[in-house]
């Protein structure tokens, strides 16, 4: 307990903490540390910050790269519960890449260090399967964006179809579900909530349960292209 | 021995073969087997090709991506000695992308059956942070198409890829088609051509039905940036 808020436990992180060793239990509660990223500030693990294992207890982590020009590309975010393995990535072997990680808002996390992360990596095959799935998620995270950047159709025919929606409507209230949007899509529903999810974090649009508000119809009819 | 042809040993693909279990090392000799493909086979393990793990003992591998509308994009390529882990996905949690892998060569891999791989990875802690390396590597390829894709303009990608392919071949005599160089930039195949023209007009290179011939590779390299 901080300030009224409830920190989420470090045990609450690892699925697999009663099958631990009691020696790296201990070993854990006694490393891990709470640590307070401000909103806007940013962790390059392959320029030094290879702060260890990080995992959110409240607020947001944008990972994007950056071009020599100063391009930006959002790749994924991390929320409440998620781990982020890359601000760990120095003791990963063939890690060849800059990922850079903001806190796009106040954020907390407990802290794995780098050394005591490295030595469960080696001591314990559940740890090491476990940043196993941590990675491969990852990965799917990068595909999906890697699809998206390649092949870009699904989502400015999303944009499309909520704006004629809303057309139809006369509203930017839709009452809406995924499964009605994936439909007219002809395409999955997890890929739709997927987009979705997307243009929430975009600032384009509001998602409540079986509703959808259009916030910025401008943006999404230039996306819709 | 096969056909005057010396196959590499399941060995040579486990750095950490000593460390293994004499349990383990008896089971990956008894159970993995030698599998052919013939060059143009497409293995497509989320649509139940789930083979396992496969170990390249000659041959190449293409990994790429299809869209719907049929579009291919090369993601990485893998040789001899390398090790395919997407060709055993179905026993990772959290991959949630098709990824498709053609055999461009006659190929000889030493496959590795999931439910095995599965085991060890359960079992072994060096198989599993070995996997993790694996994906790793596999991961800083994609991210390295992904920054291509995002970041560099067409030239000097069709630059780069034409170097990687001498330098694969050792040769700047290249049996390629247009075709090849498009799905490997995710372009047309009318962009890759006219690119193509430029760089001959330049004295770059030369073009003839099926082969391209690099006449300047110091240039090309620093086109590549």
């Amino acid at each position: 307990m901080a300030g009224g808020v409830f920190y989420l436990d470090v045990r609450e992180f690892f699925p697999f903490w009663e099958a631990l060793t009691q020696e790296h239990r201990e070993d854990i509660e006694r490393h891990c540390q709470q640590r307070r990223f401000p909103k806007g500030s940013v962790i390059m693990p392959s320029k030094g910050d290879c702060l260890g294992l990080m995992m959110v207890q409240s607020g947001q982590f944008r990972a994007f790269v950056l071009s020599d020009s100063g391009k930006e590309v959002t790749l994924y975010r991390l929320y409440e519960l998620d781990i982020c393995l890359f601000s760990a990535s120095c003791i990963m072997n063939n890690i060849q890449f800059d990922i850079h990680i903001e806190a796009e808002q106040d954020t907390e996390v407990l802290l794995m260090p780098s050394p005591l992360f490295d030595t469960l990596m080696n001591q314990s095959i559940d740890m090491a399967n476990y940043a196993n799935q941590l990675m491969a998620s990852r990965f799917s995270d990068v595909m999906w964006t890697l699809e998206q950047v390649l092949f870009k159709s699904m989502d400015s025919r999303l944009a499309q179809v909520l704006l004629e929606h809303a057309r139809n409507a006369q509203s930017s209230e839709l009452s809406l579900t995924h499964e009605i949007l994936a439909r007219d899509l002809g395409s999955a529903r997890e890929v739709v909530t997927r987009l979705l999810k997307y243009f929430r974090d975009e600032g384009l649009l509001e998602l409540t349960r079986g509703r959808i508000c259009l916030l910025n119809e401008a943006r999404l009819a230039a996306i819709a292209g």
